[in-house]
């Protein structure tokens, strides 16, 4: 997906969001937008967002010189995931179809977004989510590609969302690889993230070597691209990784609220719609 | 009122949707928001947002090459104000306080604002002010300068909102003097726009000088800064006039809706609140 006007002042805004969790400190803000603000016409609509998103993101630890300005929000967000985690396994033990319950309850994990927006509930919009319609469900091909697959490379988005995963993966009964990300950036899950959501107990752990807020396979490591093109069936989850991988040239699954316009747009459905998109 | 970060963003937002009004250009509109990007640097926290507007907006000039890509809109929106008319003598009619009633329709005429947003029903909205609580109220100060005062300086704000300007213009009972824009600046009121929307008939109309949207002195012609220095009284419309003026040491009347939260927070209301202020 290729970078959209509306997408530049979102980076202003985005920056300022992740500015103001980053540091308290008004001019170190300022600075900051003023480098995303300059860095504007670096910007290329023929770049996806998730390139343009790593330039913002990177600036912000090197203002306010923070390798990880999320590393407490991202605990918090893991700590309430983990409290949540009894009910969501009531959920799974109480459905009738445990395993689109549980794409639901992944999908849910995916309104845990600092990058987006702060304004989230995740109890609250867990319940919403849970009887919210698909505006896209391809779960027949989900479970025919399920049925065929004896390997599942698994792509995490954010941390807190990835005890969600758990619930999910623990459905699908297939060897999962879970997916993260090379460096702490915004609030995605990395390494430690996935280990404390009890990922590691699940799932074989690895990360793309990227240093964006998304998957864009020319930024990932050789190892990585050789795993994703080789891999059964591959399962993608949020905005950040849809923005990369929605035109490769493989099937992927994508697990994702979409929480903007542009991606709505991109999709063809409407802001806060829930997918399941086969590509 | 001073610049805070959040306007930043804003300023981007603004471009964006200013520059789809002005043309169709993709390139045109990226090459605008480069630019107004660009410039955040050159915008001080300690700068009134007007100031910093009024970059953007003239840039957008420049890159469209379209002294006033707002026109049509401009006469679209006094039209249907126009339309309205008869609807808004009616209210004035049946009011117990026409007095009052005449400020809530001139506050009402404050959504037409392609500055904030596209998203308004000028009917719709005039319904829902006539009826919404003032968050603040200084009716009293208000009819007791109004008693005292010979004439009345009144700070227009956008074309549109003009027509309803006259309907509250008609109720002081005190010669007023109508001020415009110098130049074409978004959607804002100018000479030309003023007499469209019936303000000749009524009142005298001058222009302040400025080049900004809003009222910022230092920016206005001498012979605009003698009159409002010695008018008896100054009814001020909208955000942009309020961003210039509430540090002014005169007494102002603001009439405005709080359309951004940042004006909201200065003001010390919520969001979507209507207030007339005594400052």
């Amino acid at each position: 997906m290729r970078t959209y006007l509306d997408c530049l002042p979102c980076m202003m805004n985005q920056a300022l969001r992740a500015g103001r969790l980053a540091t308290n400190d008004e001019s170190k803000i300022k600075k900051l937008l003023d480098e995303v603000g300059d860095s504007i016409k670096n910007i290329s609509l023929h770049d996806t967002p998730v390139e343009s998103g790593a330039i913002v993101y990177n600036r912000i630890k090197e203002i306010t010189n923070n390798e990880d300005p999320y590393k407490q929000t991202k605990a918090t967000s893991i700590n309430e995931a983990l409290e949540l985690y009894p009910l969501l396994e009531n959920y799974i033990k109480e459905s009738d179809d445990p395993l689109l319950t549980g794409i639901r309850i992944a999908i849910a994990g995916n309104v845990v977004d600092f990058g987006m927006s702060k304004d989230f509930d995740l109890e609250r919009d867990l319940k919403y989510i849970l009887n919210q319609n698909f505006a896209i469900l391809d779960y027949e091909i989900f479970k025919e590609q399920l049925n065929k697959a004896s390997n599942i490379l698994y792509i995490g988005d954010n941390a807190g969302e990835s005890v969600f995963d758990t619930i999910l993966i623990k459905q699908l009964g297939v060897p999962v690889t879970y997916v993260v990300r090379g460096i702490p950036i915004i609030n995605d899950v990395t390494y430690q993230d996935a280990n404390d959501s009890g990922i590691d107990e699940i799932a074989e752990i690895i990360s793309s070597g990227t240093t964006a807020p998304g998957t864009i396979l020319k930024l990932c490591t050789k190892e990585f691209v050789d795993i994703f093109n080789n891999a059964d069936m591959i399962i993608s989850k949020g905005q950040g990784n849809y923005e990369g991988l929605s035109n490769v040239s493989r099937q992927v699954f994508f697990l994702l609220k979409a929480k903007c316009h542009v991606i709505a747009m991109h999709i063809n459905v409407s802001e806060d719609d829930i997918v399941l998109l086969a590509s």
